[in-house]
């Protein structure tokens, strides 16, 4: 295969951006952690590599990236990598600057929706940092979604689009992470989100028409795409979604 | 001027990084914000500039560069964009990759070193998140300093480095923004850094030499190096570094 991506065998998380945009392409590869140890896949062959000393350009963490003879980590940098192969990036470095910057953008929301379930530590459950969980996701809620979906969503209301696409002029991976983004927030949130309504109307749209995509459509009815679940970034916790 | 930076203009914070490989490739810049207004600067041009709706690539956050007709945000894509530039990153695309995965992975811990003054949420005071700050910090001094340092320091440590530099063969970016690491660790929290003895010699080899390069030294000792402060990422709190 041309591509071997490594990631947790059993959560969405930083992956599944990468695995979108993958799967949108039809691109050849492997979710090795998924595949069975003994075709060389497993944590196991993960952690290998994780904690390859003589590796040159050995990642600091998980997701991962193998292609040919590079090594390749950090979601927003794989897709960075992957954008022009792909064809999910524009041709020009302005092009490719712009719509990995809006990925960054992405990764610093993903950051923060994580610290909701686990403000005090990542190393502690959720059980022990409930009450500081309740009140920081209050404060995400109440202004940090507000800030980065109103971004987005006035980034996608602003000029014309043609196709509707966050890039002018053509769809790319941002696209696709905007999907993961809000079916992320949805799922964690769905009380939060239904209230606020029309407000990111073209956010919503773009969410459908990802959806419709033929490879995307396929991708989420089958059992490659992981469901959401609470070990993963977008956790549905009940009591925080007030 | 060529580049032109915005920034907070009282605060290191995530424009430093910009900032010294601005300075140390001796770049025809302005620190735009700290300006007067008088000469187009201060805060409010910056704010400006972040609310032009018309803006093509508006920017979500602070910093960003304008650089001709472009205009590039979060610190690690602007460094990105600079390093061959400002001769500052390798010339192969794998090699400038590889750095900027690495940039990403300090921006990772440049959250997590946020988070330890403000783990309920940024909008709140430090001093009404007190008890969370003491448990994160813990937690982060304790797990996550040594996995991070403990990385770098194991790619400095490994394969050969003419020059001592983080990627072989050549001063780049990254070098800048470890020993920016180094140095906000340092004066956040000095006794527990010193406990930590000679663990990360090769990185505090490497801050050293980063703080004699001629035209970092300069800058150093220049009233345009904003002293670390309780504003910034990396806040002393005596009550955090026990």
């Amino acid at each position: 295969v041309r591509y071997q991506l490594y990631y947790w065998p059993t959560i969405q998380g930083r992956g599944e951006f990468v695995r979108l945009a993958l799967e949108d392409a039809g691109a050849d590869y492997a979710d090795v952690a998924r595949l069975p140890a003994s075709a060389g896949g497993g944590v196991g062959a993960m952690m290998k590599i994780l904690a390859a000393k003589d590796l040159r350009t050995r990642p600091f963490a998980c997701p991962f990236l193998l292609a040919g003879r590079q090594c390749i980590a950090q979601a927003a940098n794989i897709l960075q990598f992957l954008g022009p192969r792909l064809a999910l990036a524009p041709a020009s470095e302005a092009g490719r600057l712009w719509v990995h910057q809006l990925q960054l953008t992405i990764a610093d929301l993903v950051v923060e929706v994580h610290d909701t379930h686990h403000p005090v530590g990542s190393g502690l459950y959720f059980e022990d940092q409930k009450p500081e969980a309740r009140r920081r996701t209050r404060s995400f809620l109440a202004e940090r979604v507000p800030k980065f979906l109103g971004y987005f969503e006035s980034l996608l209301a602003t000029g014309a689009k043609p196709g509707g696409w966050t890039v002018a002029g053509r769809f790319s991976y941002i696209d696709l992470s905007l999907f993961q983004v809000i079916a992320g927030l949805r799922y964690a949130f769905p009380q939060a989100m239904r209230r606020s309504g029309r407000r990111y109307r073209h956010l919503a749209a773009l969410h459908d028409r990802v959806a419709d995509r033929p490879r995307i459509a396929g991708y989420l009815a089958s059992p490659r795409r992981i469901a959401f679940n609470e070990d993963g970034i977008f956790r549905h916790y009940a009591e925080l979604d007030a």
